[in-house]
């Protein structure tokens, strides 16, 4: 059985706010995000009016300003900022975009809507009056600004009421409250509850919880396969997956069922650089918006496999071999690189292994012993021997 | 508001099914093709026992075998048929195939389990003794060889045990029970009911259905603009949508809405062929797989937008315009020559009025006049107008 590191009882003030309280906590943030936007134009309009150039200083979203906390075991942003002006030619358009992406989200959350990245992008285009010019060339200019008006605000992107495309199921012992529904995951059949974008707590609550962890698995047909055999039953668990890399509502989640519920998390994923690369993610950050860690990554996430050493001590066959390429090698060194995994002797010798195995390995692959060898050998075996990668 | 077809009241025999009910058609259903893939085996078995060559008759899975019925309004397969024989060096390794899959669907049917088809590659991966030649080279020749066997058989995939990915989501004025858990669609929060891979009738019932007609949106994101504006709410219905190209368990699933409820299907997809081509598939099946039609078309769909006069009668603003590419434009004449859509003027038309225009529309774009435009105006004129293309 997964160690208990708490109870994963519900603390009596996480328990059922009413929707009194939610409508507050929601009016609490939005407030608080549309004065993060006034002040920011209060400081371009200050600028303006004392006749110098306005300017927004936005935070550098590159891996140079990257960091890796010990401490805190996530990827954090450094300090690096860089200036963007009005009075550039090189600034000008994206001074411009900014403003107007601004404007976008205060609206939004006034109107108390949200809006997809594609939505956004249709709602901050326009021809500049008197130009043939648009305002935004696509969706690959004005997703980078939205990122921007992020790490600047210091507002998570839900925080703005934008959301990315949705996916990842869940189901197991646990009972949320969605938008002021109650949705019992112990009896969600064989669809399970679909994983909203945004999660954040005014949207989501957790009402009763008995169970001991978390697993995340990282494909929808293996989640259906624990599913089916009721596994989160068995093992008294939450069963989550991410179609692949997981969505952001799917790694806040993780993190808030873990934060606030004390559940552990492990990962199920394929012995791959993808496999490992997802790990990664869920628990220190992705590289690309670092600042989002400090509210998404699961530190204490843990890899429960597919590990380089199963081929041997579960005696598979060689059908589960599928060669490494030279892209996926050179993908787990850089991995391997990442300072996270530098530093833990474990998983060098996890990378090591699979590349000196020469193939990856899918959580599938296990097939090839029975149907339900995953769900009723492997995870089991991993749970009761506390086998796995930190 | 959308004309009533007919009551949308679950008829009394479609009520809530016992849990032993279901189980017994579950049972009927598994031994129906238990029954056939034993009876496909047989035919083999007879034929090496009288010291003939043995083979498969497989229904020809090509362009040139589909034909369009116009009485039934689906895709359906013709009549050509090819051998696989065993002692053909050309097809023997198919053959080997064939029997290889129909051998592990009667396993999982018979152990009551369903695997994904990258599952069904892993059951039936293994080196051929004495060899060092697989029985697959891949999931591209695992994928095929059952498909093959479903027209072999006339069961769909789904008969057989095998599942694709998961994809979909559904809100709305509805419950089902599925696998034996009643799922109230009217509570369903941000995240919905994520439609599983296999609705079939002993997996999912309906129980309680007031809607009046179903919305299927192309898109997730288009998806949550509907669900947060309670469309579903105001207008009686059941939203569903298929994250582009919706999967096989979501057809299913409007096919049985349609059929077994009496709803309208709505498909609110973008104006380009490729929204045109969901909804050629939607409503008389794929061509790739036309046997599948017959359970799977809602040859009764509607298509309610975008229309290319939407720019105009719109005044939409020109930030709407995509161009058409190349691509787009011969993609735009295969489709105008399908066989269901060459006959319909009003489909002709349409598809001549975007590539006068130049240009596609997507369903978001319509953010460009309002976030909440296209809930509180554009749909609601189209059910009012009873204005969409059939």
């Amino acid at each position: 059985m997964a160690k208990k590191k708490k109870s994963a009882a519900v603390p009596r003030s996480k328990k059922t706010p009413s929707a009194a309280t939610n409508a507050r906590s929601r009016k609490t943030r939005d407030r608080a995000t549309v004065k993060n936007i006034v002040d920011l134009t209060r400081g371009i309009e200050r600028s303006a009016l004392a006749g110098r150039d306005p300017g927004i200083e936005i935070p550098t979203r590159s891996l140079s300003n990257t960091r890796y906390s010990k401490k805190r075991r996530i990827l954090e942003m450094g300090a690096n900022t860089q200036t963007r002006n009005l009075f550039n030619l090189n600034q000008a358009r994206k001074f411009m975009q900014t403003t107007l992406m601004a404007s976008g989200c205060k609206d939004l959350v006034e109107a108390g809507k949200t809006l997809s990245l594609r939505g956004m992008y249709y709602k901050s285009l326009h021809s500049i009056p008197g130009t043939k010019e648009k305002t935004f060339a696509g969706q690959d200019e004005s997703d980078p600004i939205l990122e921007d008006l992020e790490v600047t605000l210091g507002a998570l992107r839900e925080e703005l009421h934008v959301f990315a495309k949705k996916a990842g199921t869940m189901v197991g012992n646990i009972t949320v409250i969605d938008s002021g529904d109650s949705i019992d995951c112990r009896r969600m059949g064989s669809g399970g509850y679909a994983i909203p974008s945004i999660v954040e707590p005014d949207v989501v609550q957790f009402k009763k919880c008995e169970a001991d962890f978390v697993l995340h698995v990282e494909k929808n047909t293996v989640w259906s396969r624990f599913n089916e055999d009721k596994f989160w039953k068995k093992h008294n668990c939450i069963l989550t997956e991410g179609g692949g890399q997981p969505s952001r509502g799917v790694r806040r989640l993780l993190r808030r069922l873990h934060d606030e519920l004390g559940l552990p998390v492990y990962c199920l994923l394929d012995c791959d650089p993808w496999g490992h690369y997802i790990y990664s993610v869920i628990k220190q950050g992705s590289i690309s918006l670092a600042f989002e860690s400090q509210r998404m990554a699961v530190p204490d996430a843990k890899f429960m496999g597919i590990r380089a050493k199963d081929y041997d001590r579960y005696e598979l066959s060689d059908d589960v071999q599928i060669a490494l390429n030279d892209r996926d090698k050179s993908r787990a060194k850089q991995i391997a690189a990442y300072p996270w995994f530098r530093e833990k002797k474990h998983w060098q010798r996890e990378i090591k292994h699979m590349l000196r195995n020469g193939f990856k390995m899918e959580v599938e692959s296990l097939i090839t012993k029975d149907i339900s060898y995953v769900t009723e050998v492997y995870v089991p075996d991993r749970l009761r021997q506390e086998d796995w990668l930190d």
